[in-house]
C-alpha cells in the first residue's frame, strides 16, 4: 500500500513526484512515456529558464529532478478499494491511499498525407506560438475554436499572409475573435476545407486542400484541440468538464484522495511550466490530506 | 501608452514578460529587485528542471531567457486612468492599458539577535522545506500557523527532535494540525517563547529564547508568514482576501485590465514554479483583454 500513486510522468507527474519527496510521502509513479507529451515538442522555448531545450532534453532535467524510477507499465485499471485505489497495470497490481492523475492528453491529429514525413520541418502542433519567428512568412492555422482563431490573429501580426483553414462554414470560438479574423487584412479564411496533402523537398512547400486548392506555405500550424486521457477514469465517479477532470485550485477532484494535474485537468493553460506548477500543489495537497 | 505593464522582476513578472513576447504585446516591465525573492534564496532545489541552483543563479537564468531590460525604479503610485492606468515612479511616468501584478510578498523577520548573521548558516526562511537532508538533526520551527505546524509535522519524520516555538499559548492552525503535532514524540512545543539570540561560530549553534531557555540546534526555520506588498493598490477597488489580491483561474483580478501573479495573490502555493505558472496565464489573459 503506496501512500500515494502518480499516474503520469510527464511535467505535471514528475513534479508531483519532486514535492512528494520533499515531503517524504513514499509514492510510485507509473508511466509509459517519460516526459509526455514534451517529449514529443521538437523544441521547447516557454519554460522558464531554459531559453531553448528539445523537449525530450527537458524531460531528462525534470527526471535528474525526481531523480525516482518511473514504472514504466500501461495502467489498465483504476479502481476504488476499501482503504483506498487499486491500480491495474499490463504487469502488476498496486494500492494506493492517494492518487494524483498526471495522465495529460493526446494531440488530435489530421491524418493527412505526409503529415508524419513534416513534422517539426513545417509542421506542428504547438498551440502556444512564438510569433517572432514568422515575419512576413505564408503560415496556416487549421483548426476552428478560439484557439486557432487566437493563434492565427497572433501571427498575422508579423506574417505576410496567414491561412486559416476551416473543415465548417461557421467557427465554433468566439464571435469576437471570429469577428477580428475575418477582418483581419492578411488573414484569409478559407471555409469547408481540409488539408489533404503536404509537399516539399526537406520541409514543407505547398499544402493541397481536399477542395483542390493548393497553398504556397511556410508552416503549418495544426490547433485541432486534443483528447484528454480520462477513458481509464469511469468508475471513480470523477466530475469531469468537457471531458477535462474538474480541479479546484488546491487540485482536489471531487472524490476524496484523487488529484489531477496538468493537461487532464480543466485548468485554463496548457503549458509545460503550468502543469508543472499544478503537480507541486497536487502533492502538497496530498501531504495535508494524508496528514488528516 | 504600453498595452501592458508588469510590476515586479521576480518569476512571475518574469515568466509573464517571457509570454507576453511570445504574443507579441509591446509590455514595460518595472522592478527593483531582479528574481525578487528568489534572489534572496541561497539554495533552489524546488523548481522542477534545477535539481540544485542558487537563487541568484536562477533569477538570472530566467532574465537571460526573458531578455528584456527591466525598468529599476520605485513604483511610487498606481491609479486609474481614463484609458487605463498610470503608473508613476521615483523617475517617470508610464501609461498601460492593462497591468499584471507581480510585487510579491515580503518575508517577515523576526528581528533577534544574530538572525542576519547566520542566514543560510542554521537559519532559513523557506515555507518548503526539503526535509531529507535533517535526519537525526536537532531543528526548530518559529510560528504558529498552519505553514509552521505542517513543517514541524514534516521534519518531525527525520529528525530527531523538532522544537515547535511560538509566542503565543494557543495555535492559530488547523486543530487537527495542533492535535497532532501535541501527539508526535519528537515535536517539543515551547509556548509564550520567542528567540531572543542565535549563537555559534561559522554556523549556528544554539538559540536562546526570552524566556532564559538554551537550545542547542542544529537549523532554524523561521515560518512566521509574510507581506504581500500590497500598500500600493488603495486607490484601485481591488477586492482582497486576507490582504492577498484575489483572483481566479485566469488570473484576473475583479478591475477589468488588472491581473495579478505570484505571491501577491491568494493561491494556495508560494512556489517559483507556481509564480512562474501565474505569469504564463496571467500574460494569456492580458492578449485576450486587449483583442476584445
Amino acid at each position: 500500500m503506496y501512500p500515494l500513486i502518480i499516474i503520469g510522468a510527464g511535467p505535471a507527474g514528475q513534479t508531483a513526484g519532486i514535492y512528494a519527496k520533499r515531503y517524504g510521502i513514499k509514492f510510485l509513479i507509473i508511466g509509459q512515456i517519460l516526459g509526455g507529451t514534451t517529449n514529443e515538442a521538437h523544441l521547447v522555448d516557454n519554460y522558464p529558464g531554459f531559453k531553448s531545450i528539445s523537449g525530450p532534453d527537458l524531460a531528462k532535467e525534470f527526471q535528474k529532478h525526481l531523480d525516482t524510477k518511473i514504472q514504466e507499465e500501461q495502467v489498465e485499471r483504476i479502481s476504488k478499494d476499501k482503504d483506498g485505489f487499486k491500480i491495474t497495470t499490463n504487469k502488476d497490481k498496486y494500492q494506493g491511499q492517494s492518487l494524483i492523475l498526471g495522465m495529460g492528453m493526446k494531440i488530435r491529429k489530421l491524418n493527412f498525407k505526409n503529415e508524419e514525413t513534416f513534422l517539426n520541418k513545417g509542421i506542428s502542433y504547438c498551440t502556444s506560438v512564438n510569433i517572432n519567428q514568422f515575419k512576413d512568412k505564408i503560415l496556416a492555422v487549421v483548426g476552428g475554436g478560439d484557439s486557432a482563431l487566437t493563434n492565427a490573429l497572433k501571427l498575422s501580426d508579423l506574417a505576410k499572409t496567414v491561412y486559416l483553414i476551416h473543415r465548417r462554414d461557421e467557427f465554433r470560438g468566439a464571435p469576437a475573435l471570429v469577428k477580428k479574423a475575418q477582418k483581419e487584412k492578411n488573414i484569409e479564411i478559407v471555409y469547408n476545407a481540409q488539408v489533404a496533402e503536404a509537399q516539399g523537398r526537406d520541409k514543407i512547400e505547398k499544402i493541397i486542400l481536399n477542395t483542390g486548392q493548393k497553398l504556397d506555405i511556410d508552416q503549418v500550424f495544426i490547433d485541432v484541440g486534443g483528447v484528454p486521457n480520462v477513458h481509464l477514469l469511469g468508475e471513480l465517479g470523477i466530475e469531469m468538464e468537457n471531458n477535462f477532470v474538474r480541479v479546484n485550485k488546491n487540485q482536489e477532484t471531487n472524490v476524496p484522495g484523487i488529484f489531477a494535474a496538468g493537461d487532464i485537468t480543466n485548468n485554463p493553460l496548457k503549458q509545460i511550466v503550468t502543469a508543472a506548477a499544478e503537480g507541486s500543489i497536487a502533492a502538497t495537497s496530498v501531504y495535508k490530506y494524508l496528514e488528516k
